[in-house]
């Protein structure tokens, strides 16, 4: 395995733990190749870059995935991810609201059930990293 | 005018200045009332609110407006108000590619021209509200 | 509780009735201020103009989240609506279909999809507010 | 030529006389097929139904392009098409902003610009269909 | 009926056979019309023009609809319909991942998913139409 | 350089020659990263994989770019790699004609438009590279 994949391994094991493997669980049998592009490329060599917290990069995140509203999905894991690396989930919750503005209130609307159901996880988690903000 | 118009108002010609303006003159014979719920809703009703700092704010709108790929005049407005309230040009450079990965390469190459041009237009602008990083 | 809440809490009760409820009961918890700007602005600033009918309002909208494809809650509320301020269930359908040409056959697809889940809705609803047509 | 050819070119012709025309003609040399496909299919099989108003349909679809982001020279087609079956200049404009809060207020103030623009071509245009509300 | 009808028809029972079915049974009550141009326009039309063989249109439709990740019903009839006409699985997974370049990591993984589906539901297919590649 | 580099920088030369350098050139200033990872990630690592043609993948993009309906400049230069590895100016076409039909008939029109524009620049060019169908 490349350094680019270690790099990204380890940040995604930091941010969404076993909620992350799920994911390439479900690409192994489809598609591996896919799972380790998201592994090397998404994460070793763009998440990883220096000059942007990981923090606001979740929230950029964030902000991209409730205007696409086609990948609820991946907005719980990065709603997680976020949490993760210091974000309240009050910040999350004015980081929709504020994006449906732009995307629409239907956007914002779901993207906060996504929220939703993310919080509700993490109250029913024992799972010691996701830490109540 | 309402308080929430003030609040607005006020927010908006910090950030953007009179490049801020153009919109509400452009929608001043066409639809005003529009101009007026920008003013009133968008800054006055949900950016102003106390639960996420400006700069986090402009970076989640850049996540959507990216990722949307329809409102480049609007993301060029935001890249201008995320450098006012503090993001660095390659801070916002860093959301852009991080959102690329979501959104796909091109309304990430996208954004990053809308960018540049941005970019340009503050160090040929001698307004001293935007400072270079 | 502002005017503006008043006017476009009457609006909602009068379009959706309970089915406009679970919206708000959902946001109750993560971010019932969201819930708020949906009854102030939507219906109390926006629905609530007099230039257009409430009927023709409903239909733009339609064909606005039709073309979206990432709204189906939303749209079944608005179809419901539309038909409670005089649509008839023939002209939703025609309104989906002529969008079907410019938002594609999917996403037409998917939207007549969820005008006959509420269709059937209302077929096993005694509430006297839905009158078939 | 089939009836379905005949019965769109009618509609296209009142509706948008020379202005809908530039399309055909852009098409001519590339595909000319999907010129045909346009006014068999479009205006010929669909736009012709009986079960709704002209008027209607056009803000459903005004509805449906301004949500879209992607159409702006369709979307000013039918924004001149909806005024020449009746619609007011003001009744798009509130069709627009009710739209914005579905697909966010770029996309409304994109499309109001849209609008400006082909209430402008009304203003310069001496052509007699197209009567000033 | 007419030949495009006829047409159509054959193609979609070749390409989808009783798949294909139940999106025309689901459209029989609400909106039959919007069947029948399927039949005729989509596929009589335009999916049987001789310009380009149907193998490469199924690729193109799957690129599309991987994009617009909204018609995840759909995606997966031609999934099941490109392999019918040729495609190997290993040609569609390679087809969406390299869309995702285009349309973001999001839209290639719910793909991906949708086609995991489809090859899991031609596994346990005993219908000779579907060989395995 | 990396392997990963080499072999993305010779498809692209291979694809686009000048035209493609120019999308490097216009990121060179404000996030040559950026460039490096479409040489690297995009043509490097998944274009290149074998397991489907390049006049495939192409279409598959033509098909992904024509339904986003953000990225005209992106889609001109796949028309151009795609007739640079063997689709003729028809087989594009049909392929746009084909998407229409699942992302509307705007997006189908204006992916036309950039194909004719494609077109006529080829007409205007000596590079051997493009030879006309």
């Amino acid at each position: 395995m490349t350094k680019r994949f270690d790099r990204g391994a380890e940040i995604i094991q930091e941010l969404y733990g076993d909620f992350g493997s799920a994911f390439f669980e479900d690409l192994e049998e489809v598609a591996p190749d896919f799972g380790r592009f998201i592994v090397e490329f998404s994460y070793g060599d763009v998440f990883s870059r220096p000059g942007l917290d990981m923090r606001t990069r979740e929230v950029a995140i964030i902000g991209a995935l409730t205007a696409l509203g086609t990948a609820e999905r991946q907005l719980k894991a990065h709603i997680l991810g976020a949490i993760k690396v210091g974000a309240t989930r009050n910040e999350i919750v004015e980081a929709i609201m504020q994006v449906a503005v732009y995307a629409g209130f239907p956007a914002g609307f779901n993207a906060l059930m996504v929220a939703k159901r993310a919080f509700e996880e993490l109250d029913h988690n024992t799972d010691s990293r996701y830490a109540d903000e």
